[in-house]
C-alpha cells in the first residue's frame, strides 16, 4: 500500500496516476511547432492575428495563440477567392480559425508556416484596436491591462510566471513538503505594524463593522505562523498565495497586493540547512523556466535585459555567496573608510540599506549573496537567539539588480525564550497562547522562509517593475477592474 | 528550441528538469515505510510520540511525522538505562529523534517497527496536552485548530488537500492550461450582491477609507471576469486561490473565506465539450488521490463514510449523468405529482432548491449529475443565450450527499447580445467596458466554470463540514488566530 504515494512524491515527476487524454481537438501552436509531424500534414489551429502583410497576389498573417512568443505564419493565396474577401476582414486582433498545411517555412523568421486552405473569421477587430504592430511602451501596457496579455512582453512574462510557479510546487514536491494554504482573513497584526488592510462585511456600518468576526480582522502580511502550526504537525510545509500591505509609497518594488511562497520546516537546527534548502529552491526554478521558457527569456534577453540569460545561467553554476551581518558590515565599512560612497551609516548594529545591499550583491560579490545573523533588535521577536545573545539565526537573500528576494530564519523553539522575547516586543502573551502551545507540546527546532514571488519574476525577465509580472496589478491608487 | 517546452507541458509527468536531489538528512515515515531497504537497516528518524505504552522491560512509542497516518511503532528496551530514563520524558505529544534498526513487524498494527538504539527528546510535552489517545469529536479538535493537524482526521484530511491541488495542476497542464493569478483586491462587485467583504487600509477614518484605492474596494468572490481577459490571450487558463463571502448562515457548507479552481477556455463552442473537460478534471483529480492516499482513504472509509471507497471508484468508472433543466424538471414534476415529497415548486423556470438536487444527484442518477441550460432569467448576465432565445449555456455539476460542486457556462461572446443583457440586468455598462473590449477585438467563443476545492475534499473525504477540510477555517463569527 505504501509503495504508489512514496513514488509519487519522491521522484520529480512525481505523478503516479495515468496521464489524462488530450480534450481539445485543435493543438496549441506550440504542439504543432514542436510536433515531428509528417511533411505537409493538414492541421487545424486557431487564434489571434498580431499582423497582416497584404500583397497583391498573397496575404501573410502571423497568428498567435499563446502558447508560444512567436506564433505561426499565415499564407492566403489570391487564387483562393473565398479566402481574399476573408483577407480584407483579417486585421491585427482579429481571432480566426485556420486550416491548412504545415510545412517549413523558407523564411528567416519562423521556423514553420501554414499554407491556408480554409479561414474562418470567430471575432473580427476594428480600427479602434489599441496593440497595433509596434513596440508599445511598458506605461502605455499597463493601462491596458485587460490588453497586455496579448502582446509580447506581456503574454511572455506571464508564461514564465506560470513555469516559475511549476518549479516551484515541483521542488517542494521533490523534498517531500506537503502544500497547505494558511489563511487570508487573520486577526493577527503583530508583522503589519500599520500597513494592514482591515476588512469589514460591504454592508457593515463603522459602529458594526467588527461584529461579523466578533473582532477586527486584517488580510494577512505573511502565513508564517500559521504555517508553524502545520510545520508541527506535517514536519515539512509551504505554503503559496497572496498577502497584503498597504503600502502608500510608489516605488518599483512595492504592490498592495502580492504573492509569496512561505516553507516551513521542523527538525532543522542550522541556518545552513536553511540556506541550502533557499538556495536549491531557487535555482530549481531557475532552471525549470530556463529549460521550459527558452523562447521568451531570449526575449527579454534581446530586449529588456541583455545579461539576462547569462546572469541566470551563472547563478544555477555555482552557490550563492553567503556571508554573516557581521562581515558584511566589515566589508562596508573598510569601503566606506576608504571611498565615503554611503549615505547611511556602516557600523555594527544599523539596518542595512538599499545602498548597502547593492554593493554587496552587485559589486562585492557579484552574485546572490546571503546575508545571515543580524542583530537580534533589527529582527522580529520569532527568529531564533544566537548563543552569542545578540545576533538572530537569520537570512537575507540578496540579488543584483533586484535586491532582497528571500527573507527567512530560524524560530525561536524554546518556550521560554520565546515568552520573554514576546514580552520585551509589548506583545499581548495571552493572545499569542496558541504559538506558545507549539513550543509547549513537543517543540521541535525548526526554520522556514519566504520567497517575493514578484521579486523572482523580475529576476528571471530582467524587469525592473513589479506592476510588469503580476496578470492585475494592484498599487496605492490604481485597483481597475 | 521548441522541443523541450513542448514535451515539458505534454506528457503528464512534465517536468523536465532534472531531478533536485535530496537536501534531508533524515527520510520522513513514509519515505522509510517504502524503501525497500535490506533488513535490519540502521536508520534516524525524527517525530512526534502519538502514544507510550510501558510494561516493565519495554517500552512502545508511536511515532508519527505526519507523512503518513500510522506513523512507525518504537521499541525501548530496557536493558539500555539510557534509554529507559528518556523513556520516562516519553509522553503523548512529544518531539523525538530516535536512531535504531528498522525491521519487518510481528505485529498486525504496522508493518515495519524500530528497535531503537538511541533516543533524544527534542521537545517535551506535559500532562496538559490536550490530545491524548482516543477518540475526539470534530467539535472537539476544531476549537483546537492549532494542534488537530497532528490527530488523524486532521492530518489525513490535509494530505487529502495535498493531493487534491496537485492533482488539478496536473491535469490542467496536461490539457496546457496557463496557470494565471486573479486578483483578490477588486473594484468591481457584479456578482456578490450584499455578501462581499470591503477592504480598507487599517489606519484609515470612515472618511479616508476610500482615499487609498481612490474607490471602494471587496474581495473578490470569484476570478472569472479577469480569468476571461487571460483566455483572450492565452486560450485555455486556469486560476486556483481564495475567494471571499460575508456569508453570515452557519451552515456545514459556508466559509468566510474558501478556494476556487476557476478555468477558462477559448474556441470551445458547444456546452457538451466544457462538460468533458469538468469530468476529466474531477475524475482524474478523483483517481490521483485514489493512487496517492490509499491509506488516508481507507481511515476515512472505516470512520467517517463507510461507502467512500466504493462511491469514489464508481464515479471514475464511468462518465457522469447529464440532462437538462427542462430534463430534470419533468422528472421533479413527476416525482412531485405521485409523491408530493418536494416541499418547493417544480415547474418550469423556478431555481432548483437543494431537496430538488438531493433528489436528483442521489436517487434518480446515483451519481455525479450535470443539469444544463437553466433558464436565463435564473443567470447571471454573462451566461451565453441559447438559441431558444429563453435559456442559457450553462450547468451545475451535482454530487451525491455534497450538492452542487462544480457550476459553469458558455460565456455571451457577441458584443450586442453582451451588452443588452448588461442593460437589462440594470449594469453601469461603461464601468465594464474593458469586459465588452474582449468581444470587440476578436472575440473568441469561449466558456469555464469553478470547482468549490472544500466541496471536492468533502466529497473525497466523506467528512460532512467544510470547516474540516480547511487548515485554518474563517466563518461568521471565527477567525482565530
Amino acid at each position: 500500500m505504501f509503495g504508489l504515494p512514496l513514488r509519487a512524491l519522491r521522484s520529480v515527476s512525481h505523478y503516479s496516476t495515468v496521464a489524462p487524454k488530450q480534450l481539445f481537438p485543435t493543438k496549441t501552436i506550440k504542439s504543432l511547432l514542436a510536433d515531428n509531424q509528417p511533411k505537409d500534414t493538414e492541421v487545424l489551429l486557431r487564434g489571434w492575428v498580431r499582423s497582416v502583410r497584404k500583397q497583391k497576389q498573397v496575404c501573410f498573417a502571423m497568428v498567435n495563440d499563446g502558447s508560444t512568443l512567436k506564433g505561426i505564419q499565415a499564407i492566403l493565396n489570391e487564387d483562393d477567392a473565398k479566402n481574399l474577401s476573408v483577407a480584407f476582414r483579417l486585421s491585427t486582433g482579429a481571432c480566426v480559425e485556420l486550416k491548412g498545411l504545415l510545412s517549413d517555412s523558407p523564411g528567416q523568421e519562423q521556423a514553420k508556416e501554414l499554407q491556408v486552405d480554409a479561414v474562418r473569421v470567430l471575432g473580427e477587430c476594428d480600427n479602434s484596436y489599441p496593440l497595433q504592430k509596434k513596440r508599445h511602451s511598458l506605461e502605455f501596457m499597463r493601462n491596458l491591462g485587460h490588453l497586455r496579455a496579448r502582446a509580447n512582453t506581456g503574454s511572455a512574462v506571464l508564461r514564465v510566471r506560470h513555469a516559475a510557479s511549476e518549479g516551484l510546487h515541483q521542488f517542494f514536491a521533490s523534498q517531500e513538503f506537503i502544500l497547505t494554504n494558511t489563511p487570508i482573513l487573520t486577526s493577527g497584526d503583530c508583522e503589519g505594524g500599520g500597513e494592514v488592510f482591515k476588512v469589514t462585511p460591504g454592508s457593515a456600518t463603522p459602529s458594526t463593522q467588527d461584529e461579523f468576526f466578533k473582532k477586527p480582522v486584517y488580510l494577512t502580511v505573511s502565513g508564517q505562523l500559521h504555517a508553524e502550526i502545520m510545520a508541527s504537525a506535517f514536519s515539512r510545509v509551504y505554503t503559496f498565495g497572496p498577502v497584503f500591505r498597504a503600502e502608500e509609497s510608489v516605488t518599483s518594488r512595492h504592490l498592495a497586493e502580492f504573492w509569496m511562497l512561505e516553507a516551513e520546516m521542523s527538525f532543522i537546527d542550522q541556518i545552513d540547512q536553511l540556506l541550502d534548502v533557499t538556495e536549491a529552491s531557487i535555482q530549481h526554478t531557475t532552471r525549470h523556466v530556463l529549460d521550459t521558457c527558452a523562447e521568451d527569456l531570449a526575449f527579454f534577453n534581446q530586449w529588456t535585459d541583455k545579461t539576462l540569460l547569462d546572469r541566470l545561467h551563472k547563478s544555477i553554476e555555482k552557490p550563492f555567496a553567503r556571508m554573516t551581518y557581521t562581515e558584511a558590515i566589515d566589508v562596508l565599512q573598510r569601503v566606506q573608510d576608504k571611498e565615503k560612497r554611503f549615505e547611511f551609516p556602516t557600523v555594527w548594529g544599523s539596518s542595512l540599506q538599499s545602498e548597502h545591499e547593492r554593493y554587496l550583491a552587485s559589486e562585492y560579490c557579484g552574485r546572490p549573496v546571503f546575508v545571515t545573523d543580524y542583530p537580534a533588535n533589527l529582527k522580529p521577536f520569532y527568529m531564533r537567539t544566537n548563543n552569542d545573545g545578540k545576533t538572530v539565526g537569520c537570512f537575507d537573500l540578496l540579488i543584483p539588480g533586484v535586491g532582497e528576494l528571500v527573507g527567512g530564519s530560524m524560530r525561536e523553539e524554546r518556550l521560554d525564550v520565546l515568552t520573554q522575547k514576546m514580552e520585551l516586543a509589548g506583545m499581548n502573551v495571552e493572545e499569542y497562547g496558541w504559538y506558545l502551545d507549539l513550543r509547549k507540546y513537543g517543540s521541535a527546532p525548526h526554520g522556514g522562509y519566504g520567497i517575493g514571488f514578484e521579486r523572482l519574476l523580475l529576476w528571471l525577465t530582467g524587469l525592473e517593475n513589479v506592476r510588469e509580472v503580476v496578470p492585475v496589478p494592484r498599487w496605492v491608487g490604481h485597483c481597475k477592474y
